[in-house]
C-alpha cells in the first residue's frame, strides 16, 4: 500500500513471490521447454538459419492432423452444414450429413449452434452418447442423465478430481496414478492441492498393472493422505499397453475391496493394434462382474474427439460418463460445469457424430468405413514400425505398442550424460531429447516429464507422423542415438 | 476402508459429506433452480400438459441466438470453409471469406481446425487481435504476446482469478467485485476459496461507481484479507450501465493508489445503446492517463464472442489482453493454460473474424454491415422499450439499459410475500420469479442471485426476445406484477 501516491517504480501486485503457490507447482511437459524450443528453432529456420535439418518433426503431441491425418469427410461436412445451414440446399451433401445436422440444429436453441447448450450437453447428443454407449458394451444399460459433454477429456477429468479433493494434513484426500502417466494427472492434482499417489506400471511384463503394486503404492500412501480414487489409463498413454479384461476386473476387485473411487480414461479405445488385445471398457466389465460390483463400485469414464481414428483434437469434445455417482454429489457436478455455461457446441456436435457416425446403407457408410479403417490399419502398421526399428539400436528398448499412439522406450544413457545434466540441474533424458533437436529437429517428450522408475530414462514419441517420415524420423533417432552414446562414452 | 470384502451395502466413497467443500459454496444462479424449473415445465408443455401459457419465454441468459437472432452470414460462411475445405472450390462462397479461411487454415497444424493450436492461441488470430485493440484504442500499441485467446471470457477470468489467489487467513487474497455482478465471479471466488469483497452500485445513480464507495469497501475489507484485485464490468451485467470516460480515469487512479490489480470485463463493449454514452476501454484511457500510469497499473482486459452483435455463445471464443503483467508471472500463466492444450479452435476462429471482418470494398461488406447494424439497432430499440414499459408498472423502478443486454429493475414487494418467502426459507424476489415462471411462463433471474442491497429486490431480464414476443412478455409481466401485489396487499 503505498502512502505517498503514485510512483513511477511502483512495484507489481502480482508477481511470482505473490502468486498462487499451487499453480507454481503445475508442470505439463508435453507442452515444457522442449516444445518452447522446437517452435523457436521452427522461427529460427523460417527466417533462413541454418540448421543440420530443414524441418522440425514433432513428435511430441498426439496432434493427428497436424502430421497430416485428414478428417472423417462425413465428420466435415455435417459441421459445415452446422456452422451455415444455408448449405442445407446444396445438392452436393449427402442426405445423410443432412440428416445428422438437422437433428442437431433441432437440439440447440433457436437452431444455431451459436446458442448456448444445457451446461451437461445438447440432450440428443447425450442420448446418442448412451446408445453408443450401449452397443460397444454389449448392451449394458446407459442413462444419458448419467452423460455429461465436456471440453475434451482433460475437462471431465480435472471435473471430477475437483470434486474428489477434501480434507487437509493426513486426511487430505490422495488420487492413485499410474508412473509413467499422463501429466494432465499430475498437473490437476498440483493444480487441487490433492497428494499425488504414484503406482507404478511394469516394464520387464510389457508396463503391465500388478495388484500387488497397487497394494503397495496404496498402503504407503495411507500413513499419510486419504487415498480415495485410483485413475487407470487404458489403452495407455504414454506407454501404449492394452490391459486385458482379466487385468480390469482384478483393479475392479481392488477398487471394490479398498473403497476407491475409479476413474477410467478411454480416450484411446478405438486405438488397439498388437494380435491378441482387445478394448474392454470399465464398464462393460463391471457390469459383467454382477450386482455385487455394478450397484456400488464408482466409476467415472472419460472419452473425446481428438483420439481414435478422428484425432479432432481442435475442436475439444469428450464426454464423461458416471456411474453409481452419489445423486446429491451429481447435482453438486451439475451446479460446477453451469458455472462454465456449456462446453463448445462444435465439439459437442462433432462428439455426437463420433457415436452415431453413417449406418450401413446410407450414403456416407462406405466411405466412412474406408476413411476409418484407413487410419486404424496405418497407425497399427506404424506402431508395429516405430516397434521394430527402435529395438534395432543397442541402448533403445521398446516394449509392444499395442495401443493407442505412443512408445515409450527405455533408453540407456552413458555415465557421463547422466552426470552432465545432473551438473546442469536437468533430467538426464531431457539433455538427451534437447540434444536431439538441436541436432536433427525431432522433437520428443523426456521420459522425466511422464514419471519413471529411478535411474531409468525414457521418452515418449508419437506413431503419428506420416510413414515415410517416420521412416526417416526413426533412421536419423538411431543415428542419433548411436553417435550420443560413442559420444559420452 | 472395508475389512471384510465387499458387501452389496457398501458406502460411497464420494458424498455430499466427504467432497469438496469449496465447491458445494459456489452458486450460479443464471442457470439455478428458476431455469431448472423452466426446462422441466418446457417438458411438461411438450407432452401435452395444460398451463395458462405455451410457451417458456427464457429471459434469464444472455443467449440471443436461441432467441431467434440470427447469425452473421460472413462468419459463418467462414467457419463452413474452415470446417470442410472442399468448399473453398465452391463459386457460391465470397472471395474475401474464402480468403479469410485459407489465412486461419494456414495457421492451424496440417492446414486443419482440427489440430491443436499454440496454447495461447493461433498466432496470426492474436496478431489480428491486437491489430483490433490498437483500431479500437485510437493507436495505442498492442503487443500480440499479451493477447490470450481463451474459452469464452469466463476461462479467462478464471485463470487470472487463480494466478491472483493467495495467502492465509488475514492475508488470503481479497477479491473486489461490483455488486449486483455477474456470478460467475463470486462462483470462481467460491471455488478458490479467495475473499469476496463487495462494493455496490449506486442505483440512484443508473448504477453509477463511486469511489468513495470503493474505498469504504477496500478499507473494511483490509480489517480481515489482503484486497489483490478490482473487478469491473463495462458495460456493466446485470445492471446495463456504460461508464464514464471520467468515471474509468477515476477507477485507474484508485487502484493505481492502493495498490490493486485491474481487471476489466469488457464483454459488452459494441453493446451501447444510449444517446450520450460511448464506450472506453479501460486500457485506452490507461495510456491517455501517460506513464505514470500506462507503465505501472497491472490490467487484464476480456473479450468474447458471445454479446455484441453476434451473439455467438455456443462457440466459446473469447480472449484476454495482460498489460504491465510481471515477466515470470506471465510465464507461470503460459504455463497454467498449457494444461488444458488449447482453447476450441472454431472458436479462436470466431473470435479472429469478430476482430478482422469484412473491410469497405470487399464482397462481403454491405451485408455484413447491414446485418450488424439490424442487431445493433433493434437491440437499441429493445433497451429502450422494455426500460419504457418496466416504468409505466406501480412498484417496478428500472433505470436506463444504457448498454450491456440486461435489464435490472427494481420492484417493491408487499411486506406479507416478503415474509411468506422468509417462512419458506427463500429469498423474495426468488419467490416472485418463481410464481412468475409458474404463472406466465416468463423466465427471470432473481436479483438476490446477483446481490443487492439488503432490504431491496429486483430482478434481471434480458431485452434479447424479439420485438414482438417482447412487447407479449412485458405486458404479461406487467399483469402479473399488478396480480401479485394485489393478492399479497
Amino acid at each position: 500500500m503505498s502512502e505517498n501516491g503514485v510512483t513511477a517504480r511502483r512495484s507489481k501486485v502480482l508477481t511470482i513471490d505473490t502468486m498462487n503457490a499451487t499453480v507454481k507447482k503445475v508442470e505439463y511437459a508435453v507442452r515444457g521447454p522442449i516444445v518452447q524450443r522446437a517452435v523457436q528453432i521452427e522461427k529460427e529456420l523460417k527466417e533462413g538459419a541454418k540448421k543440420p535439418f530443414t524441418e522440425v518433426i514433432k513428435a511430441n503431441i498426439g496432434d493427428a492432423h497436424a502430421m497430416g491425418q485428414q478428417p472423417i469427410t462425413f465428420f466435415r461436412q455435417v459441421l459445415a452444414l452446422c456452422s451455415y445451414p444455408e448449405l442445407l440446399k446444396d445438392g452436393n451433401f449427402p442426405e445423410d450429413a443432412k440428416h445428422r445436422a438437422r437433428r442437431i440444429l433441432q437440439g440447440c436453441g433457436g437452431e444455431s449452434i451459436g446458442a448456448y447448450s444445457g451446461s451437461q450437453g445438447i440432450e440428443c447428443i447425450r442420448q446418442d452418447v448412451a446408445r453408443y454407449i450401449e452397443r460397444r458394451d454389449g448392451g449394458v444399460p446407459c442413462d444419458p442423465d448419467n452423460v455429461f459433454l465436456s471440453t475434451g477429456a482433460s475437462d471431465g477429468i480435472v471435473t471430477m478430481l475437483k470434486l474428489l479433493v477434501a480434507g487437509e494434513g493426513r486426511s487430505r484426500t490422495g488420487i492413485m496414478i499410474s508412473i509413467p502417466q499422463y501429466p494432465l494427472y499430475s498437473a490437476a492434482l498440483a493444480e487441487l492441492g490433492a497428494v499425488q499417489v504414484n503406482y507404478y506400471l511394469d516394464e520387464e511384463k510389457c508396463w503391465g498393472l500388478d495388484i500387488s503394486e497397487l497394494q503397495r503404492s496404496l498402503e504407503a500412501a495411507r500413513q499419510h493422505c486419504n487415498p480415495r480414487a485410483l485413475c487407470i489409463i487404458n489403452p495407455g498413454n504414454p506407454t501404449g499397453q492394452v490391459q486385458s479384461r482379466q487385468c480390469i476386473e482384478d483393479v475392479i476387485r481392488f477398487a471394490a475391496k479398498e473403497d476407491l473411487f475409479l476413474m477410467a480414461d478411454e480416450v484411446y479405445q478405438d486405438n488397439v493394434y498388437a494380435d491378441g488385445c482387445q478394448f474392454h471398457s470399465f464398464k462393460k466389465v463391471l457390469f459383467e462382474m454382477g450386482p455385487e460390483y455394478s450397484n456400488t463400485v464408482e466409476l467415472a469414464s472419460f472419452h473425446s474427439t481428438s483420439k481414435c481414428y478422428m484425432g479432432e483434437c481442435g475442436f475439444r469434445g469428450g464426454y464423461m460418463e458416471v456411474i453409481n455417482l452419489d445423486p446429491e454429489v451429481k447435482e453438486q457436478l451439475s451446479k460446477l460445469v453451469s458455472v462454465r455455461l456449456c462446453p463448445p457446441v462444435p465439439g459437442q456436435a462433432l462428439m455426437g457424430l463420433v457415436v452415431n457416425p453413417p449406418q450401413p446403407g446410407e450414403p456416407s457408410y462406405t466411405t466412412f468405413m474406408k476413411e476409418r479403417t484407413g487410419v486404424l490399419s496405418t497407425l497399427a502398421e506404424k506402431a508395429k514400425l516405430t516397434e521394430q526399428i527402435l529395438n534395432t539400436v543397442p541402448g533403445i528398448a521398446c516394449n509392444p505398442v499395442q495401443g493407442a499412439m505412443y512408445s515409450f522406450p527405455r533408453i540407456t544413457l552413458p555415465e557421463r550424460a547422466v552426470k552432465e545434466a545432473k551438473e546442469k540441474g536437468q533430467a538426464p533424458d531431457m539433455l538427451y531429447c534437447m540434444k536431439l533437436l538441436e541436432e536433427t529437429g525431432i522433437c520428443l517428450v523426456p521420459g522425466s516429464g511422464f514419471g519413471q522408475r529411478d535411474g531409468t530414462y525414457h521418452f515418449r514419441m508419437t506413431i503419428l507422423p506420416p510413414v515415410d517420415k517416420l521412416q526417416i524420423l526413426l533412421s536419423k533417432l538411431k543415428e542419433f542415438h548411436q553417435r550420443f552414446t560413442q559420444q559420452y562414452s
